[in-house]
């Protein structure tokens, strides 16, 4: 039992989640690891969203209003963390829901089916029964995609993707919104815009800023993507980083 | 099947050594995302034994070489990873083993004397028939130390500590050397000397260090102990982390 006092609350609350998913089958075995990895990036910006992530968060919340086909990649610790706000958040969005594994087996969509099923979920892409396909350049199991879903998709949300494949997904000419604590990895560089803040915090952020952007006209919208750069955006981000080392130094 | 040219090779074995591990109850749950947490800040050290560590690492040597009762203490993390080394290491300082977990059971201690016990190891302490007692200040299932072992060292190497035992050990006397990747931790900041660098470098290179500073005299290696300033070595530590940070950003 966790008090809700203590200093890391949400940091423990976060922590118990990924051992209970790892434990019903929804994580692979990298998959907590790469939390801690996170952990460690989050520490660094302060475990809260700054500035410079909610900037991200409305350049890439107005890409999502004007898509045509948007589509929310679901991976283990994703669905561990924020399956109900992954639900409200395509309500909100009119977006689909698509299940993507890197480490893809049927045990493990079908225990994420059921997550987002228990969360609310309507339709649920990239199931073992959707017609699945693989995306161009990327031929390994790493590379199956729903045709319905990420393969006819324009604008995509990827929470915590490794590098190639966001890398074969802009290659495809999808606009890729990633959620990613470091800024230095090879999702960050290649996302059209990357959100660096911890997707415990940014999907209810998503949620909130989607429901005040709807009421935009498309120009404004527009402008909102138009004038975010992504490059300066994660700078912004290192610098972050970089203070918060120094005021710990002091 | 990992192939040993692959770049992150060593960072790779560590993982699949990790999940082997907590697959066979040495490590709790906690441990594997521990582990993330240290890939993340290897990877902004470089992934390297850096100048700054290598001081720390020879004064901590020469901390072990001059001990009277000098004990190693052994977590999870650091069975899984590098238990034939632990055991080259105490047999070059005639220091003593200790089991010490944070999350203690009779289970992962059990797994883990099997783990150093296959390594070579003689005696270990800390095991569930040791005489175990409390260290002052900490009174909880973490405080249980061995009489023989941690409760009379005068030197204990601690590697990947938490902060509140760190703190019990230097508050008990203890001379503490910690490993621990994070230069912004309790363990690091507490630590009387604090090796910033990856346990899986640090072990093999304290055996070579102490094959080597065996050789000096007691006063050289009193020497060594004095010139090492602990938080001076720690902001040298943060400053690799910062220059990282800003060739990555270039």
């Amino acid at each position: 039992m966790i008090s809700n006092d203590h200093p890391r609350y949400e940091s423990l609350i976060s922590r118990e989640k990924m051992v209970n998913a790892y434990n019903a089958g929804i994580l692979a075995d990298a998959g907590l690891i790469a939390h801690g990895r996170g952990e460690a990036f989050d520490y660094l910006i302060g475990e809260k969203t700054t500035k410079t992530a909610e900037r991200a968060i409305k350049a890439g919340c107005a890409a999502l209003i004007l898509a045509n086909n948007p589509v929310i990649s679901v991976n283990g610790n994703a669905a561990a963390l924020v399956s109900e706000d992954i639900v409200k958040l395509a309500h909100v969005l009119d977006a689909k829901i698509e299940i993507n594994l890197f480490y893809r087996t049927s045990q493990r969509v079908n225990a994420i089916f059921k997550v987002l099923k228990k969360a609310g979920a309507e339709e649920i892409l990239g199931t073992e029964e959707d017609a699945l396909e693989h995306i161009n350049g990327l031929n390994s199991p790493r590379g199956k995609v729903s045709k319905e879903g990420m393969l006819n998709a324009d604008v995509v949300l990827v929470p915590l993707e490794d590098g190639d494949r966001t890398e074969a997904l802009v290659a495809n000419g999808k606009f890729v919104i990633a959620i990613d604590l470091n800024p230095l990895s090879r999702t960050s560089k290649t996302a059209s815009i990357t959100i660096v803040d911890n997707i415990i915090r940014v999907i209810p952020a998503l949620i909130k800023k989607a429901e005040e952007l709807k009421k935009f006209d498309k120009k404004t919208l527009k402008n909102l993507i138009d004038d975010f750069n992504n490059n300066d955006n994660l700078k912004e981000s290192l610098k972050t980083i970089l203070s918060s080392i120094e005021k710990f130094e002091a």
